[in-house]
Formats: structure tokens, sequence, C-alpha cells
């Protein structure tokens, strides 16, 4: 049986029968119902990830790759029969090179852990997201995570130097040199990126640091439309070029709930159609202020303020912030992370109402997102079950007909995959399968993640 | 016959026998020697290449795939009986979007038509290289070009959006969204850049375009050592941030070559080991000169200048241009484009100058680099021929001694083919070989660059 084959290529302490296994081990953060997993192996090295790959590989024992299960797509919840593959023990900073600036680490690192040994080395690593805590640079880079910084840094990807990882059948691929350029071959490190963990286990990263930063000054904008706010962007990114590190849209719906929810003052004298969340990077010398001048003076702008402290950014970034309470209080969430062109997400957006209203009648919605990435988060209240395939159909139907994706950061897992199709066509999904084939050729890496192969 | 059936689909202006083949579609920028290709098709739609492909896929027939044919490593140079496959007729700028900056055109449009087109536009394309007016953008991308504003910029890989490309079997994938993100499966696009051809032959990209420069301050720094000058690099970076564009290293023997054979007079008062041209985007508010001047106080500057005028500026890059100059002058010039990490390419830079010594006795030689991105460039006069391999190996050993890259930038094409293993393990040209043929069952994409599948 392969659990005692498990135990005796690794050690008792290594591996744990399903009986034995704690409740996390059994959900990400969707809050779903798992299946009953095989048992569970924590291994604590790259040679005992590749020794339990290959007896798997040989059994034809499907595992699911387990990093902080912060994930938001069901990618590393088990299902039945599958065995459990933790790297929670690959959890040490192994290098900071202060002096270049990257960070080798385990897959199993917190990602506030990495930040902080890197802000403790005089540098910053320049992705950051709300499940920092919990979630691994592992998870981050099998799901190509995004996040605050994108627009400015790059997604995950743009953050990882070199990869350590093993194939489905134990093979050990390694690539952990720091130089940008290194143009042999095909760059496998990228088709690792974002695989969802099911061409690889990611056991090492070598990451690219960040100067830390100078200063940073925040701005509340109000846009009289859609078009001006893009207008404001092109304007901004002209004027304040890399400075520009946020461009965070909340719509109208969103900013009444944000304040309705937690208390907080309306921001401007009226209401606007669209409010905007500005921080420039670097030493405070007016560029900011007179950018946003030029912009009120060209119609971009109803109204802005600028934080004159470090109290008033933290309370420009509490209408941000409001989205937990906002969604904490709706009696049936459905979460989108969705993604169009920047330039047509205004119309998305009124697309997608229209649609929602059309189908139930008024629901609470909030409308908000990283639009200068082409990023949109819609968090809408069902108010009861049931309704959620036909929200789906009515904001993933909208998205394809603007050319967008029906993830922008999540990734598939197991709970967008019968949407995949509205974003990728069948020859893009034939392309997927076949690399997935040459690179598990026996389906054991998390099977049923992304596409069902056995459908094929 | 494989022409006939070409015409027949194509139309006769689309196709050319090899005696009608003009000399220009036989060489890249190596000056070597050609094979006999059995033809020339010139497409001009994506339909086409998808057709040319499909019938060539099912005939057997190898195919090799020319953009601007400027590569550096005979990727682009036919073999007996290939069939070239040009992308000239891809050459329009579809779009340039000039409220979110970015830009959809054609894999046969010049760099320089592009960076025009962005330009006049409002925005900047941030890629550059010297063959900017005849390579295309479709091989750039087929080789993850590089170039002066990697460290700012990142590779070509940065600047591709999405991508449209024809497999081996003629099936068409395209994935030409704007959005940063996009998070739905495999990005297959990351693949086909740096697969130098051999996976799909690229038809379109789209590509996101940075703000214009406000402007650009230029120095010329001598720093007394190698590791002064990763300090100096350290300050810069923390210092100016992303403003911080350029910093090219030119060693001693580079310097005085450049003196020497372009005339030019010696920059400081003094020899120094390394001169490093620096320059900072942004308005002149005097951030270089006082991170300059932090520098020397700091021990990692013996002198520095800063340009005072455009003619200061074209001044100092006349010495880091004189590498044209240098090259012409060597009898037998063998060039080298590798890569390490920057913390250790100045010890690279000892052991290759004394390995060449001692093999060779004295040759002329001229080291200088892109060093923030880990790049290096050895400009080397063997002054006969048939000690290629022997000097190859010098550098190469060297390299892989010091855990860096055989090809940083240019790829591996069919020249550094032998070299692959120095940089990349069994496993890793194992998991590209599997890769290769799933994509690519039959081997007609440019068969025989990056490695040698016959030999599998
Ligand atoms: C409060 C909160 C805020 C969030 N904000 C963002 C955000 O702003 N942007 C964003 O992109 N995401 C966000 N997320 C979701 C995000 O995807 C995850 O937080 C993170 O990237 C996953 O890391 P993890 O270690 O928890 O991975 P897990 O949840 O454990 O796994 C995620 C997927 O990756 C695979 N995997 C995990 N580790 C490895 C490995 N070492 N090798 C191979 N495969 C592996 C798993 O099998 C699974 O398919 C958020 C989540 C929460 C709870
Ligand atoms: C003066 C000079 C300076 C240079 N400077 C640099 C530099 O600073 N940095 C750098 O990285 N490189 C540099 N190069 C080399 C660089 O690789 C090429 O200039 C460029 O990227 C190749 O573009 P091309 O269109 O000429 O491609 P080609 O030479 O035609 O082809 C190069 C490879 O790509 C393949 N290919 C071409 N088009 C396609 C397509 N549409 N789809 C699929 N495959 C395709 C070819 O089969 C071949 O394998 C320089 C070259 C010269 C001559």
């Amino acid at each position: 049986m392969i659990l005692d084959a498990l135990r005796a290529e690794l050690g008792e302490g290594r591996v744990c029968a399903a009986p034995d296994i704690e409740p996390r081990y059994f959900d990400d953060e969707t809050g779903g119902v798992a299946g009953k997993p095989l048992g569970l192996v924590r291994p604590a090295s790259t040679q005992e990830v590749s020794r339990v790959l290959s007896l798997c590989n040989a059994a034809g024992q499907p595992v699911v790759v387990q990093g902080g299960r912060t994930g938001l797509t069901r990618g590393a919840v088990p299902r039945d029969d599958e065995l459990v593959l933790s790297l929670e023990n690959f959890a040490a900073i192994e290098a900071v090179d202060a002096a270049t600036g990257t960070m080798a680490l385990g897959a199993g690192v917190a990602l506030q852990a990495a930040q902080e040994a890197a802000a403790e080395a005089g540098w910053r690593l320049a992705v950051d997201i709300g499940a920092r805590g919990s979630c691994t640079i592992g998870g981050m880079i099998a799901t190509n995570a995004g996040g605050h910084q994108v627009f400015r840094h790059g997604m995950m990807r743009a953050q990882v130097l070199g990869l350590e990882a093993v194939l489905a059948d134990g093979s050990v691929v390694s690539a952990m040199q720091p130089m940008l350029k290194n143009n042999t071959g095909y760059d496998w490190t990228q088709l690792m990126i974002g695989a969802e963990g099911t061409l690889g286990v990611v056991t090492r990263a070598l990451l690219r640091l960040q100067p830390a930063v100078a200063g940073l000054e925040t701005a509340l904008c109000a846009v009289p439309d859609y078009a001006a706010l893009v207008r404001l962007l092109a304007l901004l990114r002209a004027r304040l070029g890399p400075r520009l590190a946020s461009f965070e849209a909340m719509w109208d719906d969103f900013l009444a709930q944000a304040i309705a929810h937690c208390a907080l003052r309306a921001p401007f004298a009226q209401d606007w159609p669209c409010t905007v969340l500005v921080e420039c990077e670097g030493e405070d010398d007016g560029a900011l202020a007179a950018a946003l001048e030029a912009a009120f003076e060209a119609g971009m702008l109803g109204d802005a303020l600028i934080a004159q402290s470090g109290a008033a950014r933290d309370g420009f970034w509490a209408y941000r912030d409001a989205i937990g309470e906002i969604t904490r209080t709706m009696t049936h969430f459905e979460p989108f992370d969705v993604g169009a062109p920047t330039a047509v997400i205004g119309a998305l957006v009124e697309t997608v109402r229209a649609g929602l209203e059309a189908e139930f009648g008024a629901l609470p919605c909030a409308c908000f997102g990283h639009v200068a990435d082409g990023n949109l988060h819609i968090a809408l209240d069902l108010g009861a079950p049931g309704r959620e395939h036909r929200a789906q159909a009515v904001v993933y139907d909208a998205v394809r007909a603007a050319g967008g994706t029906v993830s922008a950061e999540h990734g598939i897992g197991m709970l967008k995959r019968d949407w995949l199709g509205h974003t990728r066509s069948p020859a893009e999904i034939a392309l997927m399968r076949r690399v997935r084939v040459a690179l598990d050729p026996r389906g054991i890496l998390n099977p049923g993640r992304i596409f069902d192969m056995e459908t094929a």
C-alpha cells in the first residue's frame, strides 16, 4: 500500500493516514466540503518530494499539493482518495543577498515572513495580498498571485528569478540563477508559474527584490464618469511614470456600502459615479498635487483630497479595506474576480448590473478593482442559495463579450473549471492539455484542477 | 510536391522555388554558410500560415522561420531541404491604443517602426537593440530579446501582453487580450517567448507601452574595483529606485580599445579598472548628483562626470558605442554573450582572462556588459581561425563554474547547441524535449535549433 511505501522511504513522522489528518488540511478559503483523502505526506527535502512523486507516479496515485490553503478556487482541497502533499516543511528563508537584492527560500515560506526578511535586509518584496500571513510563496507561484502592486511591479511571475520543482515522475528540475537574462532553451520556470500545481511541485524559489520606497503620497479622487477615469489614469501615468503605485477604483455602490457598513463619513460633498484611490511613490515634491490640478482643469476630476498625514492616508484606505465588512454582511456572498481591457470595464459594470437586475431584481452589489491592471472585482449578495450558476452566467457571458477573462488573479482550480472555455478557445485548451500530458502522462498531479483530463 | 501544393493553396506569388530565392534569405548576422533550402513561402495572413504548416506537417516537411534575420545564433539560417517561411508580409501596425498604452501589430513589423508608432501616440516601446532597423517583433519574441533597458523594463517577455501563433499542425492559438492579469490555465504565450520558433510561429502580438520619459541625466563613473561597482549599483538602486535606467560597465581593456580605435580622449585623469555609464530618468532635480556624491564619499567612486549637455551625453555614449569599431578591427572576432550573478562577474572576467592567456597567450579582448542584468559581453580577437572551440571551452567552463549562463540574450540557435548542457541540466533538457514533442511531434519547426531532437 502506498502509505506503507511512503513510511518506509520517508519515516513514520512524515506520513499520516486519513483518520489522523487534522481538519485544516481539508479546506481552502472557499469554505466548501472536501473529499476523503487517502493520507497526508509532509516531505522535508526536495529529495523526499522526488521519492514521494516517483512512488505515486508508479502507483498511479493522485496527489493534491498544498501550500497555505488560502486559495479561492478549491485547487488545494482534497478529493476522494487523493494523497495530500503539504509543503509546510519547506519554510526556510535560505539566503537574502543584500548586495544585489535577491532572496532564496523554500516554497512553504509565508509571504509575510518573506516580506519581513526582505525589509530587514533593506529591500522590498514587491507583491502583497490580504492573505499574507498564511499564503505561501509556492502557492503564490502556483497561482501567479496578483494583488495591489501589479500595475507597478507585475504579478508573482515578475518576482521569480529562479525555481526548483519536482515533476510528476519524481525528476528534479532546478534553475536557481539570479540573472535577469538567461536565454538557454525554453524557460520552463514560466510554465510552472500559474500552472496551479498540475505540472510540477514547486519546492524552492529565488525571488527578485526591489529597493525600499522613500515615501508615499495618497489621494482620493472623485471622477465624473468612467471615461474620465481612463483619461485620469493616462494623465497620471504620463506625469508620474513609475511613481504611480496604486490606482484602485471604487464604484458608487461600493462606496455607499463602505460608508454604511463601516460607519465612515462620505469623503466628498456630493456623490460621484466612481472614486479612485491613487498612490505615488517617492519624496513629496508636489508632483501628485500638480498632476491632480491638471486633471481637474481638464475635467477628469470632480473633486480630490491629498492625505496630509498617516492618519489621513489610513482614512482613505478605510474605504477600500471596507470590502471585508461589506462581504461579511452579505447573506449569500458570491465573489467575482474578472478581467477586461481597462477601457471597457466601465461598460462591463453597466452590463453586469443590468443583467443581474433582469435575472434577479435588485441585489446588493459592490464593484471595485485594480482597473489599471484590467481587473474588476464584483462582490454580489445573491440573497439565497441555488442562484450561483445563473449569476455566473450573467457575469461571465458579459466578460466574454467584452473580450475579458473569467479569472484575473485567483486561477481556475475546481471552482471555475466549467467557465474556462469562456476565456480560452478550444485550440488553447488543447495546447494546455498536450503540455499537461507531456509533463504528467498519468495525470497524478492535482487532477481535475484547471480542466478535467478524463473528458479530454 | 510540397511547393506545388503550397502554390495551389496560396497562389503563385507567395511561393518561390530554390533557384529563385534571393541571397538575403540565406543568412543571419553571423556570416556563415547556409544549406540548400527547398523553397521560400511568404504567407500574408494567419490563415495562410496555418495552411502552410498543416501541409508541411502532413508531409513531414521541415520549416525554418524567418523574421529580420538579425539573429546571432544561426537560428533563422536555412539548412538543406528546409522550407523558408518568412513573416515579412506581417508588417502592419494594426492599432495603437493611446488611452491605455497598448499596440497590436504583425510579427514582421521592424522594431524601429513599432518604436516610432508608439512615440507618435505619446508612448514608448521600452525595448531597444542595435538591430532596431531590421529585427522584427516576431523575431524578438522568439528570441526573448534583451538590450539596454532590461534592468528597468524587463526583456521582450515583459513587453508582451498577448500573442497569436500557429502551431506545427496548423492550429491557431490566439490570446490578444490587453489585461495584465489573466490567470486562466497555462500561459502558453510565455512558452512561445524565447522558444526560438521551435514551438510555434508567432504571427501577431499585443505589446505593452510605457509612458514617454520626461528627461534623462547621464554620468560616467570610474570605480576602483568590481566590489565597489556592486556597492555603487546597490546605492543607486536604493536612491534612484525606478529612475535608474542604464548601468553599463566597461572594463579597462574595453575603454583602452574604445579610445584607441575611435580616437577618443581618455575621460579621466588616470586609468581605472572599470568605468560605468549611468543614466537616470526624470527631470533634473539633482538626485543623480547627490547619489554620486554619496558614493564618492563611501569610496565606491574614484571619479565621475555628469553630462551638462546633449553633446556631452553623446560623448559618454561614444565610449560604449565604440564596440562596433572595436570588433571591426579584430582579425578573427569571437563574440560571447554570457551571464552570471552580478556579484561574481568581476571574478569571472579575471578567470576568463587568465584562462585565455594560458591557452593562447595575450589576445586582444574587450569586456563590457549590462552587469545589473547579470549579463557580460566579451569581444575576443582569436587572431586566427580554428581556435573557436578552445576559446568557447575556456569561457563556458568558467561561466558554468560561476553558476552562469552560456546565453544571456541571443539564444542557442544552432551556434551554441553544443554548450546548452553547460547551463541546463539533463532533467531540464529532458523537460524541454517533452514539451517540444508535445507541440511538434513530427519536429517540423526549426529542427536542430536549441537541441538536436534526432539524438534524443
Ligand atoms: C484574504 C485573502 C486575500 C487574497 N487576496 C488575493 C489577491 O489580492 N490576489 C491574488 O492573486 N490572490 C489572492 N488571494 C488568493 C491567492 O490565490 C492565495 O492567497 C495564494 O496565492 C495561494 O497561496 P497558498 O499557499 O495559500 O496556496 P494554496 O491555497 O495552498 O494552493 C493554491 C493552489 O496552488 C497549488 N500549490 C500550492 N503550493 C504549491 C507548490 N508548492 N507547488 C505546486 N503547486 C502548489 C495548490 O495545489 C492549489 O492548486 C487571497 C486569498 C485570501 C484568503
Ligand atoms: C547589431 C545587432 C545588435 C543586436 N543587439 C542585441 C541585443 O542587444 N540584445 C539581444 O537580445 N539581441 C541582440 N541582437 C540579436 C537579436 O536576437 C536579434 O536582433 C532579434 O531578436 C532577432 O530578430 P529577427 O527578426 O532578426 O529574427 P531572426 O534572426 O529572423 O530569427 C531569430 C530566431 O527567431 C525565429 N523567428 C523569427 N521570427 C519568428 C516568428 N515570427 N515566429 C517564430 N519564430 C521566429 C527564427 O527562426 C530564429 O530562430 C542583435 C543583433 C544585431 C545584428
